[in-house]
C-alpha cells in the first residue's frame, strides 16, 4: 500500500492498473475532493455523470454504484464507504467559478485547473475532463430540485471511500479549494494505492 | 420566422445569431428531443449541465433559466416555457446505450450520433457533446436520489419552449429516437428560427 498526500488546495494523478484500489480518506475530517478516471487507452473516455445515472438510475453513489465513461464503460465501482455522501452533479470549481461566485480579482487555485494539469501528464486533454465525482461533498436536493451545498457528513476524521478499478485508468484526485464546500477552510486528503 | 422539421430519429444543427431565438416545438404530443448549444467562438465551449447547476442552483430549468457553458458563459436563456419539464441530467442515448438497455444487436439512430453529426458541420469535436438539455424529457427525482423516466409532459400537441440565444451559437436539435422517453413511439419535433 502506498499512501500520497494531496495538500490542501492541489491535486495528483496515477495510473491505477485494473482490478486495484484507491481509497480517498478525509484525514482531518470535513474536507471534500474531485476524482476523475479516464480509460487509459483512450484519454477521451472519461467519466460521465449522465452515463452513470443512466446505468444506475440514481443521484447518489455509494456502495457498489459503478461509474460509467461517456462511452458506457465501467470506470471505477465503489466498493467500501465510510462516509456515504457524494455529489456527481456540481461541475469543478474553476478560475471562471471564482470570479463568478466570489469576485476573485486574481487567479485562484481551482479544481478544474487541478484536475487537467495532473491529467496532462498522462496525455489526457483538457476537453476530457468533465463534472469530477465529488468526493464527501454534501448536496441536498429539495422536492422541486433546488440544490444546497451543507458541510461534509465526513465530519469524522480518518473516513474514507474505497474505489476499485474496472480497467485500466488514470484516476486524479484534488483537494477542493472551495471554502463553501469545506465548513469554511481547506485541508488535505490522503489517497491509498491498494 | 423559419420553422424546420426535424423528422423522428434525427438531427439538425443552426447556426443562430446573439440576441435570436429558437422555439422547440413538440408538434404532435409526447415527444422528446435533445438540445446541444455550442459558442460559436470556441467549438470546445460546449453546454455545461454542472456549471449550469453552479449558477442556477437547481435541477429543474424553466423560465429564465440560463444554460451556462464548459467556461461558465452564457449560452441560451429559457424565455418561455409552455411545457416546464425537461431533463439536464441523462447523457444522450448513444449506440452503446440501447445494446446495454435495449440488447440492441445492430446500429440503431441515437442522439448522441445525431447530435455529433449535425454540428460536425459547423466544426465542432465529438469530445465537446457531452449532455444535452433533454427537452420535454420527464424525469422523476424521489427524496434518496433515485430517477424515473416519466411520458413527457408536453402531452398537449403544439405546445413548446423559446430559447434566446445569449451570444452567437451552434445549436443542434434532435428528435430521440427511445421509446421509454416518448411513451413508446418516435415522432416528429419542429424548430422555429425567429
Amino acid at each position: 500500500m502506498r499512501s500520497e498526500t494531496i495538500p490542501a488546495k492541489s491535486g495528483r494523478a496515477w495510473r491505477v492498473a485494473a482490478g486495484r484500489s484507491l481509497r480517498v480518506v478525509d484525514v482531518d475530517g470535513g474536507q471534500t475532493g474531485d476524482l476523475f478516471a479516464v480509460a487509459a487507452d483512450d484519454p477521451a473516455d472519461g467519466q460521465s455523470n449522465g452515463r452513470t445515472f443512466d446505468y444506475g438510475g440514481t443521484l447518489r453513489l455509494s456502495t457498489g454504484s459503478v461509474l460509467y465513461s461517456r462511452r458506457s464503460r465501467p470506470l471505477l465501482r465503489i466498493a467500501e464507504d465510510e462516509v456515504g455522501t457524494h455529489d456527481f452533479l456540481y461541475a469543478p470549481c474553476s478560475q471562471q467559478m471564482y470570479e463568478i461566485e466570489y469576485a476573485a480579482t486574481g487567479p485562484r487555485p481551482n479544481c478544474f485547473d487541478n484536475l487537467v494539469g495532473a491529467l496532462a501528464a498522462f496525455g489526457v486533454p483538457a476537453s476530457t475532463v468533465t463534472t469530477a465525482f465529488n468526493v464527501f461533498m454534501n448536496v441536498g436536493i429539495a422536492p422541486d430540485g433546488g440544490l444546497t451545498v451543507l458541510a461534509p457528513a465526513s465530519a469524522v476524521a480518518g473516513r474514507g471511500t474505497t474505489f476499485v478499478a474496472e480497467r485500466d485508468l488514470f484516476v486524479a484526485v484534488t483537494s477542493c479549494p472551495a471554502s463553501n464546500c469545506n465548513g469554511g477552510r481547506a485541508q488535505r486528503l490522503v489517497v491509498e494505492l491498494l
